[in-house]
């Protein structure tokens, strides 16, 4: 067995493919000076080409991918479009008499070197990006054709040195069953794009897979926890084949649950909505089961551009919503770009400390204009069914205010333009940071609900960063100053009678739902996949129980403490629900 | 008058002495490949020439600036040294015959482009380094000399577009009443340095100083708001010689409070303590007043050097501190390393977050050895005083119990060797999470005191990282939250019996004395320069009065409501301080 890092969950049993491995061969030769234009030319040529070939697979992926994934030919497409990038080539072409595929090379080779030396996790993953267009810039220049994978059309589990975004997307992802990676990091975008399209994928074997392993022999891995078996023995492969059935069976079992009411065995009725992004993930979450829509991540429609959305754009997708959702709501949260969310065509100055920095509704507070076209946006969706407005990343009373200002420019312009919208629409806040917890009874006296996003509430709480491998196993939602913060927003919520929701990934833990339950929120908002799983623990669960339980968690000192006490309760909940 | 950005402060009043803009001209003469060799020597002799220079500077420094300053020194030695600069140099000799003095102008212009590219504040500072030692590097190459100031030793304001660290390190202190930069900003190096001096500065009026300016004029400028006289009228130079003379009556009106008892006028003791990082910075806080170093910042004696420093060389350091104290303590805080403070001979991996990051004792927990070497040097250092630890960046209880195992290890090794130290050395920890403010009462029962670190808590709590340019406004000491957790921290404290201090920023800010008074906290640590300010006001404030004002501030919803009621106690203090 050979242990690999986990990056796209699945298990895939199948015929390895090796990836050879592929060096373009570049000629040497010297250009003379009258050369000069007719290598600028082929350069230019060469670009063009490639962007019509990154445009074309884009159209392609289309309906595949998400739109994270489509960014990084976007990214292929900027470096293409790069003053910088070109000037380099045209300088060794001049400075050097070089020709053009050798000028490319070496600038290529040049730009991948200063950004490896930065050692940073994100500027290697771009070093991979100038590589990967750069790659597909010399076979332009140089008439390579594109990698042959196995022609007789039998799925295969790919093995590759190093899988490019532009690689993946040739890739017929009904043919590839798996894909093993000797280098990557699941945070690549590779990692990224098989997530999106189903691939398992594991990735980080370098020096653990046998050179000897070739074309055709017989493997299995499982892109949960990483691990592989080259010619396994038919008792692994048994068992491994019965685990992938067994995943199948749960999937189409949990469907059943769909229509089921998400009330606990003792009758506390919590209503479990979605966390979407888009009008196609509200599809997927109305499959799963999602009572309405807990954080419509509003960013997600201004990211893949080239300029903010107009009004009548994000008009139209938020009523689509509303209507879609029918007698359900929908919590749309505004513009929370910043932080590790960036936007193409708005730049925002680097930062130290962007977690800490300028994001969210401080960017919106800052630039009203934009705002308010977000908000006149909402506003009119909503006579079209149920919408709340929800303001990000609040820290204090005055920003509530100040946004309340300006949702009521926008209500004021709308009514002077005589356009309908709902005069009464709810508005609530995220509570993301720990001034806002401090402050929670002023904050409510300002709003209509609470939603708590657990993520960055954590973050902060305990100053890690969880994207940072080095402290990563620090970011604890099971730390005691955690609980105490939720107990402490739930309490103010209810003191001062406003609906409580949680909306960050804590929402969707099944080890987390007798906190929930105990505390009696109203609503958990979650990715659409975990909300059958829940809902299939929480139709066995006990109210009561739940706070005998979080009595004993509230003793606790330790972040361990808390988890044995909550996941002994989970095993009777395991066990009543297999039974 | 012209508005710039204060950046060192004080008053300075005298003739401006223009530095004529230097450009180096550089030969444009084209090599043989049999001359690769001597020119590739006449850099290495460059290289060495400067790096004997800028040693010599260092040495000549040693006693009148910092730690911080002669890392700057550091960071030129470090570019002199770096592979990649002199393999940057030695390709364009051998591939474009071009010689060391015009290799070495591309390769600096190409680093400083690639820095300058990068966007970013800290980036930028690095090309002003690299465009400083490479002029250096040049001016060697080309046998250009330093620059000329005014031979007749008079005093001046030196006005410069830009000034580097080692132009500023040839000046004389007693020559340069002030100096004026076109560019720059307050966080540059050259400002770190005339602090350091105690050289008044003013950066950023590049296009606000007009062209015509010449040395001889006769100029005022103010280091604290930035502002500039050219040619200024009898009654502005009467105006700032007498701001001038108060500024000096007003210091040495304070230092005859230095024998004082620092005990309000309702017979309230507060120990009034000095935040150092030095020897020589103790020395100064002794004279400013100080009744003990409430935080000795280790890390200091970690920078500026070449490898870790030995149990030895901290012990001499730490029993130094203890015996110059006497009967007064040191609150000795373990490496605090990480976030904006970085070792050249230790690398932490880039971080995105680093202020959420691998730093403080996350360090010192997973580099056991390094961390005992610590503890050992501070627990032999402990019988020659009264020293206490104190553990940074707490975040659980897990934590604070490691560290103590640690601390009982270090005591153990000791023991078997049958060396001194004081078996029963307090230990406490910073409170500076918000984590730790939630369980401050697990916390309590673990360690014998808390000192509260204001700057971080306020950065986590209001998620604001306040060296961020562009929301430092929000970083704001005064939010209704940190209000509420400071009174959570001591209330915890009191509940538990512990000694309670401050050590953050707040502790030296006179508009928060109402609030420590209030709370009564046992100790207050701060930079040595505010002690004797502080102390003025603490003599005559009230600390029942301080509790009702308090009792106001509890009511707040804002910061501005907040300072108000601050202010306005603040205001009856200062009547009664100048009455």
């Amino acid at each position: 067995m050979i242990q690999g890092i986990g990056a796209s969950s699945g298990i895939a049993i199948g015929k390895a493919f090796v990836l050879p491995n592929w060096e373009l061969e570049i000629p040497e030769q010297r250009i003379d000076v009258a050369d000069f234009a007719k290598e600028f030319e082929r350069v230019y040529e060469g670009i063009r080409t490639s962007k019509d070939e990154i445009n074309q697979i884009k159209d392609e992926l289309k309906d595949t991918v998400g739109e994270q994934e489509k960014q990084i030919f976007d990214a292929h497409l900027a470096i293409l479009d790069d003053p910088v990038f070109m000037n380099e080539i045209q300088g060794i072409i001049q400075r050097q008499y070089k020709a053009a595929e050798v000028a490319v090379k070496e600038a290529v080779d040049h730009f991948v070197t200063m950004f490896d030396l930065l050692e940073d996790e994100y500027m290697k993953e771009r070093a991979l990006d100038i590589r990967d267009v750069g790659n597909r810039l010399l076979k332009h220049l140089l008439g390579v054709p594109e990698i042959q994978l196995p022609s007789d059309n039998q799925p295969f589990i790919l093995i590759a040195k190093e899988l490019s975004p532009s690689q993946l997307a040739h890739l017929n992802p009904e043919n590839v069953l798996g894909i093993v990676t000797l280098t990557g990091s699941p945070s690549s975008h590779a990692a990224i794009m098989a997530r999106a399209l189903g691939i398992p994928l594991v990735v980080g074997v370098e020096g653990k897979l046998t050179e000897s392993l070739v074309t055709g022999q017989s493997m299995v891995m499982d892109g949960s926890d990483g691990s592989i078996y080259i010619e396994p023995t038919e008792h692994i492969v048994e068992l491994y084949r019965q685990l992938q059935e067994q995943q199948r069976e749960a999937k189409e079992m949990l469907q059943h649950l769909a229509g089921y009411r998400s009330v606990t065995a003792d009758g506390k009725y919590v209503r479990l909505e979605a966390n979407i992004s888009s009008l196609k993930e509200l599809e997927i979450a109305l499959r799963g089961g999602a009572q309405g829509v807990g954080l419509f991540r509003t960013e997600f429609l201004y990211m893949d551009r080239h300029q903010f959305p107009s009004e009548e754009e994000q008009y139209a997708v938020y009523a689509s919503v509303a209507e879609k959702l029918q007698e359900d709501t929908v919590v749309i949260r505004t513009l929370d770009i910043g932080g590790d969310k960036q936007l193409d065509y708005y730049e925002i100055h680097e930062e130290q400390n962007p977690f800490m920095g300028y994001r969210a509704i401080r960017i919106s507070l800052d630039q009203p204009q934009l705002f308010k076209t977000q908000l006149r946006a909402i506003l009119r969706a909503s006579v079209h069914g149920s919408i709340k407005i929800m303001f990000p990343f609040i820290t204090s009373v005055s920003e509530v205010r100040a946004a309340k200002a300006l949702l009521e420019e926008a209500k004021q312009e709308l009514r002077l333009q005589n356009i309908a919208y709902a005069e009464n629409i709810p508005v609530g806040i995220m509570i993301e940071v720990p001034a806002a917890v401090m402050i929670a009874d002023a904050l409510a006296k300002e709003v209509d609900f609470f939603s708590i996003g657990t993520n960055d509430l954590i973050q902060f709480t305990l100053a890690v960063d969880r994207m940072n491998d080095r402290i990563s196993q620090m970011y604890d939602p099971y730390h005691p100053a955690i609980i105490r913060m939720l107990c402490s927003i739930v309490e103010a919520a209810k003191r001062n009678h406003l609906p409580i929701s949680v909306c960050g990934e804590l929402a969707g833990d099944i080890r987390a739902l007798p906190i929930w339950l105990s505390l009696g929120v109203d609503s958990l908002s979650m990715s659409a996949h975990s909300i059958l799983q829940l809902k299939s623990r929480l139709i066995y669960a006990s109210q009561e129980e739940c706070k005998d339980i979080f009595a004993e968690v509230l003793d606790c000192t330790t972040s361990e403490e808390i988890k044995a006490a909550l996941d002994q309760y989970m095993e009777i909940f395991d066990l009543t629900a297999n039974g």
